[in-house]
């Protein structure tokens, strides 16, 4: 039996012309399409002829979910030539793609992935803030904490302390418990904070704080995917947001 | 007088078609663009009716060379419309770009950052190796080493021993320093390592190691950027890239 190829393309962080050029010409020749929920509706446009499939999994969700889109996957490979899995941001980071390629790997169909513009770059143009900076940060931790699931609770929160920059994503929510475990490590609460909402889209928010204001700034989000980001690059960042965006009092 | 205004655009790894659909379109538009010396040809050929000014600069060279980009781009500023100044990967992963957005600020001129696919991200599509993966990894640090500069000399091992995946750029070239440094911190010799050079080009080169195999591998390694990779992540890699490169004996 023929069988088709799997792309898992990354859709980028939500502005659809953040899509790359390779990206847009897979999905141009896509025949099926499976994307998640927070895929931006332009971005699927450009897949014209192909059936599109939401496969709405956030995070929290049971992992037979997981198991349901690799079958998916695999059916699709079987029936159709190109078979685009259309992720946010890049596959490669918080996307679960191995799940899938191993998956797809192991039934014996051809995985190719391209890669897309994560939530933090695109964060880092609206901030005009660089990660990275000569003489103030040269790491970056990127994360998604765990919370309240053991003994190892805190490996996340050491990592963020380690790193000169770090950028915390699915986090946003649980920014109460996030802050006692940041604290608790030894982050002082001075720390400059920044939270991006919807990062590269019209309703993008950007709410600055300290470590210690986070708990109360966080509740100012609205339900777009939101980035907490940490560090001394972030330092006298106000002022220059106010502009952008009125600071939560 | 009349002001331009200056895009700080990402390049993506080196494939013409990571580009980005909005840095094509800027690049486009562009009256006059500065690149670095790393950037794809085929990239400066969409910039068609622009000026093209190399602006070599790589790590280890002297800061006053920063200055003096800093001050061609504002002089291009205030003679062009549109100038862009095209980074490798991300602006603002290592690409020094707070510098020039400071400059510029600092001369009122208005700024623009377009993101990019960092080398990361194409290294992993290549490797078909996730960053994260669930049960495994939930930590990347990202991160560039400071090798005999001081007593602060190892924070940037500590910072790669406390997340899961460590990503290190610009490293390769001085792998017997970080090798000892990382040891000396406590990760084990038999700690996965991939290193992945000229990322999503054509001359793209994988060789996979333990960090104690990483000194002799690295000099297997060409005159391309080439990324260290580290974490359980890669943890038997090694048979599915042989198929794609031949290990290092």
């Amino acid at each position: 039996m023929a069988t088709g190829k799997v792309w898992l393309v990354g859709a980028g962080s939500g502005a659809p012309d953040l899509l790359t050029l390779r990206a847009a010409r897979v999905l141009q020749q896509a025949d099926i399409v499976f994307h998640d929920a927070l895929v931006n509706p332009q971005v699927l446009e450009l897949a014209a002829v192909a059936k599109r499939q939401a496969v709405g999994k956030r995070c929290g969700e049971l992992s037979s979910t997981q198991r349901f889109i690799n079958r998916r996957l695999i059916e699709a490979a079987r029936r159709y030539a190109n078979v685009v899995r259309l992720k946010g941001g890049d596959p490669m980071l918080f996307g679960r793609a191995q799940e899938e390629i191993d998956a797809l790997q192991q039934a014996g169909i051809e995985v190719e992935v391209v890669p897309g513009v994560s939530a933090m770059f695109a964060a880092s143009a609206t901030l005009n803030r660089s990660l990275t900076r000569r003489g103030l940060s040269r790491s970056v931790v990127v994360l998604t904490p765990r919370i309240g699931q053991g003994c190892a609770d805190h490996d996340w929160a050491r990592a963020a302390l380690c790193a000169d920059t770090a950028v915390l994503y699915m986090a946003a929510r649980q920014a109460q418990a996030i802050t006692r475990a940041l604290l608790a490590v030894g982050m002082s609460a001075q720390h400059p904070v920044v939270l991006v909402e919807n990062a590269s889209l019209p309703d993008e928010r950007v709410i600055t704080a300290t470590l210690g204001e986070l708990p109360a700034c966080a509740r100012e989000l609205g339900h777009g995917p939101a980035l907490v980001m940490m560090g001394e690059v972030y330092a006298g960042l106000m002022a220059q947001v106010q502009a952008l965006q009125p600071k939560v009092a």
